[in-house]
C-alpha cells in the first residue's frame, strides 16, 4: 500500500496498515514529515515518482491523504505512472474529489472514503496507529465503483480497526453540511452574539459552552470545510435560517416558539434512538449492490468485516 | 427562613439552609411534596396562611420557589400577611418576576435571586443539600434594592455553598437570552434541519452531539423559558439571524466564510480567557453600591464571602 501525503491521516493510515501487517510505504513533499516517519522506522520518501512506480510495479492500493489543493499536483503523476493502481482518498469533501479525480481520467480504479476521526493537532507527529479504531469510515458507492477495487478499499479500513459506512459522495456532503459545517456556523453566530452581551461571559455556563465549543476550532480548517462544500452547506444554512425566522415571528407575534421546539426536540429523540446495525447480506459485485449499500448505510448499517462477493459465495 | 414551593430548587434551598444550621421551614401546595419533605425530616406545610403568619412571627426571609405563573397565587397572601419580610425568588426570568413584585406592592423588601443549577429532573424527590455547591447564583442589584435585605439574600446564598453574581434584572434576563435561550433555539434549529437529510443521523458524530444536546430538553421547560424572556430574547435571534443571512450571502456570493469564522473564534478564545475574580471591597449601602456591583458582576466578579456594610467598617 502507498500513502500519498504523511500528515495526521496519512500518518496515521501508514501506521494503522503497517501495524496490520500489510506492506506500506508513503510519500511527503516536505522531508520533515518523511524523516519523522523514516526516524519513527516506517518506509517514506520525498520521491513520488519513485513512490509511484513502486506503487505500479507490485499493483498496490494508493491512498491519497493531501488537502483538496495539493490534489491536482498528485493526480497527473499518478496518471502518468501508476494508472491501474486501485486508488482511494481520505478527504473529508467527497464531491470536489469525485471531481478532480474524473477530470484526471482515474475514476474507473477509484473509490473515494472519508475516515471521521481526527483530533485537533496535524503533522506526523500527531498521528498514531490507533485513531481510526472504532471510527465510521466512509466508502464510496457511487455509481461507477469497480467492486474489485472496493473490496481492497474496505480490507484497507477494517485493517484500520474502523467500521465502514458506505455513501454516495453526494450524500456524505449533504450529511456532512447537516451534521458538521452547519454546527460549526451556528456556534460562530452564538458566540459573537453573546460576546455583544455585557453580562454573558460571566453567567455562560452548561449550554453555551457547548454550543459554541467547535467555535474553538482554527478558523482556517473551519472555512476550508465549509467553503469547499459550500453547495451542500448552502441549503443547510437556508434551512436553519428559515426556521429561527420563523420562530422569530412566531415568538415575536404569538409569544411561542413550539413550532420550532416541538420538532426539535423529537428529531434530537429520534437521533437518540437511531438503530445501528451490521450490514452483512449484500453481495459486492451483485445487480444494484451499491445502490443497497448505500441504502443500508443511511438506514443505520456499518461493515464490521469483509462482505461476500460474487466469487466468494 | 420559608421557603415557597418545595420542587427541585425550592427544595434543595429548603435543604441546603437546613444543612447550614438554619431555621427553616417549607410550604408547598401539594400534598405530596410535604409529606416526601415531612418524612424527609423536614418541617412543611401545605397550609399557605399559617406558613406566611409564622414567617411574619420570626421576620423570616421567603423565598419564593414556584414557577411564573403560580407567582399571583402567592404574592396577595404575601402582601397581606407577611408584607414586612424580606422577600427573594429563585426564578430564571427577573423581568416578569420584578413585575409582578411591583404589581403587588411588594418591591421595597424584594431582592431577586437566580441560582444557576438545576437537573433535567424535578419534584422534591430530585433536590439535594449540594445542588447550589459552587454554583453562580446571580443576585439582583436593581436601583431599589435595599441594603439590608440583600445582606440577607446573601447570607443565604453563601450559606447554601454558592458564589453570588450581582446583576440587574434586565442584564441577567439579556444575558440568559443569549446564552440560554439562544442556544436552545439554535439547537432546535439544528435537530430539525439534520433530521431532513438521510444520511446525517448515520454520520453524525461530536459536532452534531454538542450542538443539540439541548434539545433533548423537555419542549415545555424550553418554551416557558423563551416565551417568558422574548423582549430579550427577540433581539438576539434577530442578531444571529443576521450573522448566518451575512454568512450565507458571503459564502454563496465569494465562496467564504471568513467574516463569521473568524469573530466567532475571536469571541469563543474571550470567553475561555474571561477572568474571574473575587469582589471584596464593595461597601453595601454606600453611594453607588448597587451601580458598583453591577459593574463588577459584568467584569466577572464573584461574592464568595459576606462584603463589608456601612454599620461593620
Amino acid at each position: 500500500m502507498c500513502v500519498l501525503g504523511l500528515g495526521l491521516i496519512g500518518g496515521s493510515v501508514l501506521r494503522a496498515a503497517a501495524a496490520a501487517g500489510r506492506e506500506a510505504f508513503g510519500y511527503n513533499r516536505s522531508a520533515d514529515g518523511v524523516n519523522a516517519a523514516v526516524a519513527d522506522g516506517f518506509d517514506a520518501t520525498t520521491e513520488l515518482e519513485s513512490a509511484l512506480e513502486r506503487a505500479a510495479a507490485v499493483g498496490a492500493l494508493i491512498v491519497i491523504a493531501v488537502p483538496v489543493p495539493a490534489l491536482p499536483m498528485l493526480l497527473g503523476p499518478i496518471g502518468r505512472l501508476a494508472p491501474d493502481c486501485p486508488l482511494t482518498d481520505v478527504t473529508s469533501v467527497k464531491g470536489a474529489v469525485l471531481q478532480a479525480i474524473t477530470d484526471a481520467g482515474l475514476l474507473s480504479r477509484f473509490v473515494g472514503g472519508h475516515p471521521m476521526a481526527g483530533t485537533a493537532h496535524s503533522g506526523w507527529p500527531a498521528g498514531h496507529a490507533e485513531l481510526f479504531t472504532g471510527a465510521p469510515w466512509v466508502i464510496s458507492v457511487d455509481d461507477h465503483v469497480d467492486p474489485d477495487v472496493f473490496g481492497q478499499v474496505l480490507e484497507l479500513i477494517l485493517d484500520c480497526g474502523s467500521v465502514a459506512v458506505p455513501a454516495r459522495s453526494d450524500e456524505h456532503d449533504a450529511a456532512a453540511a447537516a451534521i458538521s459545517h452547519l454546527p460549526h456556523l451556528l456556534a460562530e453566530a452564538l458566540a459573537v452574539t453573546a460576546a455583544d452581551v455585557p453580562l454573558a461571559f460571566a453567567l455562560a455556563a452548561g449550554s453555551f459552552r457547548d454550543g459554541t465549543r467547535v467555535a474553538g476550532t482554527a478558523p482556517d480548517l473551519v472555512r476550508a470545510m465549509c467553503e469547499a462544500n459550500a453547495p451542500q452547506l448552502l441549503p443547510r444554512l437556508d434551512r436553519a435560517i428559515a426556521l429561527l425566522t420563523a420562530a422569530r415571528e412566531s415568538l415575536a407575534d404569538e409569544n411561542s416558539v413550539a413550532d420550532l421546539v416541538n420538532p426539535g426536540h423529537a428529531a434530537r429523540t429520534r437521533y437518540d434512538c437511531f438503530p445501528r446495525s451490521e450490514i452483512v447480506t449484500v453481495v459486492v459485485g451483485e445487480d444494484d449492490w451499491r445502490r443497497e449499500l448505500a441504502a443500508a448505510g443511511r438506514a443505520g448499517g456499518v461493515i464490521r468485516s469483509a462482505l461476500p462477493t460474487r466469487d466468494s459465495r
